[in-house]
């Protein structure tokens, strides 16, 4: 379960790659070089990569934790192992 | 250099990268279960790698094939080479 | 902790990514083309993100529940997104 | 088409490969930590990744220079996608 405060670090993070996206569609429109816009994809991507690792810290330390606590671990981690192997492909 | 019909084909696309972002700011306000969000995120990077992909390919058959046929292959070649070197890694 | 059993898959899958690395050596001598070797050394590098996947599972399903019982879970956990952060840039 | 120079370098890097792969097996032996095993497996897999970016480098200052002047671009371009497509997942 993510805590207020982690969602609020998480809604910025949100808006600043929602800017970066509107900064690459702008970079569209004035006709600027492919290879500095494919700079700002990879960095947007990357600013993706760091919400899913936080959202990923959160979960473990709450919902893994719990499931552990309630002998549901093997469950728990067979889930995120599903999640992780599509994520590291 | 993008054609008209590659940016407009990217706009669409980057447009509905900015909804899921927006999307996955909402199931944080909603309370939803990390592991969903997680995939939602997921799906947004993968949508942002094919932009870079579709950026990339007109790219190679514009400004790369200009610089072939005018005996400057090897300097967009490593520039392209720099790119990817950050891009896969 | 890997069981026996766990490292017993794990040495067969090593063994073949052994065996792909040497194709691939074995391609270049023959001067086979480019975007075929190529295909050959991304096929090794997925069966290695496997091998990755399937220790991280069974060090979650052993040392991070134990660490979680233990109550060092947060320090277990830092130390799995700290590998996370490398793993999937 | 990699020259012998190119060759001899990306042998040495593929034995060097073997050699971390045999490496990993000897920390199973050794009952060595999870996450220790699971750097030198992220440590192995960047360097197949270097591997790929060196043959891709040289793929494309022969063969797709040579298929630009043999007005044959857009099939080697499409060819080096569908590779990347593949690669950057």
């Amino acid at each position: 379960m993510l805590t207020e405060a982690e969602k609020e670090v998480l809604r910025v993070r949100l808006r600043r790659i929602g800017g970066q996206i509107n900064g690459i569609e702008k970079m569209l429109d004035e006709g600027r070089y492919c290879v500095d816009i494919l700079q700002q994809v990879t960095a947007a991507r990357a600013a993706l990569n760091k919400v899913a690792l936080l959202i990923l810290e959160s979960h473990a330390k709450s919902c893994l934790v719990a499931a552990v606590q309630q002998d549901r671990a093997n469950e728990a981690i067979d889930e995120l192992m599903d999640f992780l192997d599509k994520f590291t492909r």
